[in-house]
């Protein structure tokens, strides 16, 4: 007897699981173009970093700017609750692993000051970069007239799902198209994994998305909630809606993978997947100018009810400038992440990002072998 | 020269194999609604505990029922064999691991004393809750009228694997049909894994069908036997025997997903494949109410032949309070199960069970990463 | 551009890929056959013994024969080129792991002594029992006809990979429809693993085919040559021979699947793929009756220019009666194999292995939790 | 809602995932050819040593090349940039593995000498055996003449990835058909590994192809960049260009799989895909003739921007004799190769390597088990 099938699986896959082939025609790396335009802006390296308070300080805020990428501060965070970060932050690391999550739990429980919202902003502004702030659907409405009035450039709105239909009994949900037509800066929202919700999302008006629901292996999202598209899949999927919205409209809204990379190789996997940036957390968090100390929180670990994740310790493996740019003794991908970025796309033959999304990916598990046999890393 | 295919071989999926997709339409988790409805009794949340002596007593099925679930009782095991049960359990608990199999063959070895039956049942009455228990197919010609009669709410007959049709020469195979029509009480029958079985199962008058044969990867009904359907699979296939048989006679027969589920998002994946409500064994044994004192053991461990299974450790995470409505400390997704399932409806749009049965899923191995990278839980 | 397919890479599966689906019937297992024909001879259970000098000693075949099952000797070994085999043995596994090849080498290097193959047959015959007896295709020209004038009962002819068209220069190679003719007693010839091979040697009259190639999955056959099938697509394709053959002419020759099974669930699973019967190493050599006193090599450990594999410590798990039919306290599936089997066949339903190999197969990996989460080992 | 398909992802394998199935005639090994022939060049065995320093020396170069095989030497590393190459690699596999990647550097940051080109090219051809040696594009123009001059036979030009259409604006790319033209010896091209590019590589006249881009499972391209094809694919879409060139032209071109194979499973496996050679660097690195005395390391170890690998410690696990035709005592296919290919053609019934090109591949993951169960390693 034939059993009906209830639903269609689809096979998804993550960075792990994938691998870029190289292209017919070379092309030198110095040729390569990586740069990123969200809205009227433009930048050089296509490399974000993530809204979290051990990650993006207002400082660090400026020197990634400076150095052509893009932080987003978290108006909801310690930055904004507290005026001295610096020694809250401090308290955080030095707390025992026990203590952290209640520390937390407290720190985070102190009200947001709305005159931080402006200080922040404007030590940001004062660094002479673009200045992006991160947001949640419930605050939105009530901060970011603030945020835009301190002369934020970029409004990020985020949450774990995020879509233009929420249904809401006891508040009015937030409105993302009234935001986009209100606010006088580009908007992006996220996260979203799904053809259908970013195609929603870009009618919506806004001027970016970011790609990422429960994206990695051990992300307790998936084992809390059941959650989660891997982001390689993701990313094909919610580039396919860009595609098509572009076509539809002529506007051409930028897709963000955002979570999940720990490599350069993940970081070209998921513009060959057709991202047109990455934002990453870890990998800022381990620079010497993260104000994290070397730890790193995600902001579920302190959720009273259901918390996702803790405090972890990510070490420090450099300057941001050798993240970025090298040169690196690290041989494990971590580092000179622009260099990698631009030899990968040399191997393909791709001028531009768009060339680069326009790439072959083969599926490609990553066995670990347990011998320690020597592997050719490429020539010269 | 083509190879002649003796059997098409299809892929069946468990829980580690799979994810959820989010939705286009997201919902706030306070509107959700859990509740399990089987025959005329309603559960105002879907979790139900194993027929195992360390996870149900009397006891245990008060506070359980208090709390909008339902445990089902074990009328074949130390309760009513033992007046003493809990000093019996005391003792299984204190054995060496040598010791604990012949002891807990010699304790089960005990004849069950029918007066026990009546006592055991009239106490979980007395608690003012719905009264489950479980009977094999062996005893319950004999023993489901003594039952009924105490007052028992709800007949569950199960076995390794229970199909309506039982060749048996040395004894008269049971008749579900018959004991559906004599029984004035609602009958759930297992366990199951397929269409076919499910759909004869549900023609016999059944009121609920438990899914699940060797469901956990380390499961040694597969070790021993070779036997058994990943969850997703048996789920999604015993849904569409449930949607078939609906839609001939109008009758909606609950399918309950049992065993191989260990946190948060297996149960939400487990509904998401088509389950209206899931069993846990290990979860409640987990429980400072749970009678096992932080053991736990199957009906197959003290089998003399052929045993499967052993007592095992399971520790106490915190009480049954916490496990199904938190607060909680714990992140990996073993507490707050109705807070995990309400997110997880929120995040697919999901109002009802009904809904989430419709969610998106997505083939998405959880390849363990050596790195202890940092990974994002989900913001807010 | 597409690429043009140079070959068809076809999905090949081993034991722990899949799993047996239960069926819509159920039987009692007491009601169950598993017998296995061969030619004329039958016997009660369907389990081989391994022409391994560790495993299989002229009393150990008494000992097996008497149980219902079949233990075949090997004719080029230690039995037939040592007098005194006992004290061989004892030395092998007394020599230290650094000793044990060069010592098996010179071993293995003594003449085979004509007047010991009809010993060792007299004495198998001499316990009442059926005398199965193994030679190299190289040697069985020469042998086969005074192992059958010993009273010999039945004829296996083995090598790594045997098929009816060996091309050789140095020798004529063996033709197997003549050692069909010629011998008066039953042949049955291996190992393969494919539809074709399988077809051919069944068109030469053997009546028995051994199925494995390299089966296991750190068998050094597949490190050493990369030869070797899973053995569930290998026992499928070879059945699938079988039937076909049956469906030419009317005869019906049993397959063996020989090798890579582990515990009772693979067992079960060799059947499910259309074995009649299944040959064990490992499995026997822990029987307390084995003469390799807790160790066993294969024949190709001594190669002297291409060895694989080597002297291993294999233990002793409990007398031959336990491990075919317990009673036991194994948990892991490795002792009561006939229980195991006819609770499986009890739970699809098969009253016979011919039943039993039409049961429903699925994909479903064995994936590894590391979570020491209690499982249900099935009820009662 | 059907989410349109971004791009196609095909599944590519590698070597840990297939295995060869023995063919439905077998022969004897002794009568099977295992020669390769390049251009005019016909070499016995089809065993080449990759160009690392640490691996062909020009000592090393005779002693393969009078056993039959074929060894490259580097033009661009110690031995054409120090007179006492000798003891530039002693001092390195003395280094603490801090030092060592320093050190590469400056050793390798020398000047290479033209008169060192003359002197090692003169050396090899003086031991009586073909001399292939080895450039980078970028070299290969000013270097060239001078190696052909000197008496070198075989000219190979590699970089990570090879392709006959390199885009470049500072230097005027390497136009791989003129090099054709004007040198006077066969010119073997790599690396690449898709069917397009070998075809363009093919189309310029070059007399050999290198297959593989970051072939390793735990190969640092993939990890830096992303980058690779796993080799069982590459190596059958390379031969399928292969094929279709030959049918185009009537012009043979043999391909070489170049990386990733640690036993000799794993070069018949890349025969089976349709190599006509394999070229080897650990397996060589092992050998007691190899210059790097137990120590390997890749000629990107010690890229200044973005080191991708370092000095690796490989042992020594015999003499190169022994690797090639045995007899070992090793079982785990590290040595014998020749005979192990031969061994393999013998089950499969393949006389020469292009009837092993043709044999069937099952996929037929290696799944590690974690019981030391005994495994039948064939018989005989």
């Amino acid at each position: 007897m034939e059993v009906p099938e209830l639903k269609k699986l689809r096979r998804a896959y993550g960075f792990d699981e994938v691998a870029i082939v190289p292209g017919s025609v070379t092309v030198n790396p110095d040729q390569t173009n990586v740069s990123l335009q969200i809205d009227e802006f433009e930048f050089p390296i296509p490399f974000m970093a993530s809204s979290l308070d051990a990650v993006v300080s207002p400082e660090f805020a400026i020197s990634l700017g400076r150095m052509g990428g893009l932080a987003v501060l978290n108006l909801e965070g310690i930055y904004t609750r507290h005026e001295d970060a610096e020694s809250i932050i401090k308290e955080v690391t030095e707390a025992s692993q026990e203590e952290a999550t209640p520390l937390l739990q407290r720190i985070y429980s102190a009200p947001i000051r709305e005159n931080l919202i402006g200080d922040r902003i404007e030590s940001i502004k004062n660094g002479g970069v673009c200045c992006a702030i991160s947001l949640t659907p419930a605050n939105t409405k009530k901060l970011a007239p603030i945020a835009v009035e301190a002369g934020a450039d970029i409004l990020f709105i985020q949450s774990t799902v995020t879509t233009a239909r929420h249904i809401s009994k006891s508040e009015k949900g937030l409105n993302i198209a009234d935001i986009c037509s209100n606010v006088k800066i580009p908007v992006v929202v996220g996260n979203t994994v799904t053809y259908q919700a970013t195609l929603e999302l870009m009618e919506t008006g806004v001027h970016g998305v970011l790609v990422g629901v429960g994206p990695g292996a051990i992300c307790t999202t998936r084992e809390v909630e059941g959650i989660g598209v891997p982001q390689v899949t993701a990313t094909l999927d919610c580039a396919a809606a860009r595609q098509e919205y572009y076509k539809r409209t002529g506007r051409y809204v930028p897709i963000i993978t955002d979570g999940g990379m720990r490599t350069g190789g993940d970081i070209c996997k998921a513009i060959a997947s057709g991202a047109d940036g990455v934002m990453l957390g870890t990998t800022f968090a381990q620079a010497e100018e993260a104000p994290g100390l070397g730890y790193n929180w995600g902001m579920a670990s302190f959720h009273p009810a259901l918390p996702r994740g803790t405090r972890i310790h990510v070490g420090s493996k450099g300057s941001l400038k050798q993240i970025l740019f090298g040169p690196t003794s690290m041989t494990d991908g971590t580092q000179n992440l622009e260099g990698a970025l631009k030899a990968a796309m040399g191997m393909c033959g791709a001028m531009d990002i768009a060339e680069m999304q326009k790439t072959d990916l083969v599926i490609a598990p990553a066995i670990k072998t347990e011998g320690k046999y020597f592997q050719l890393a490429g020539r010269w």
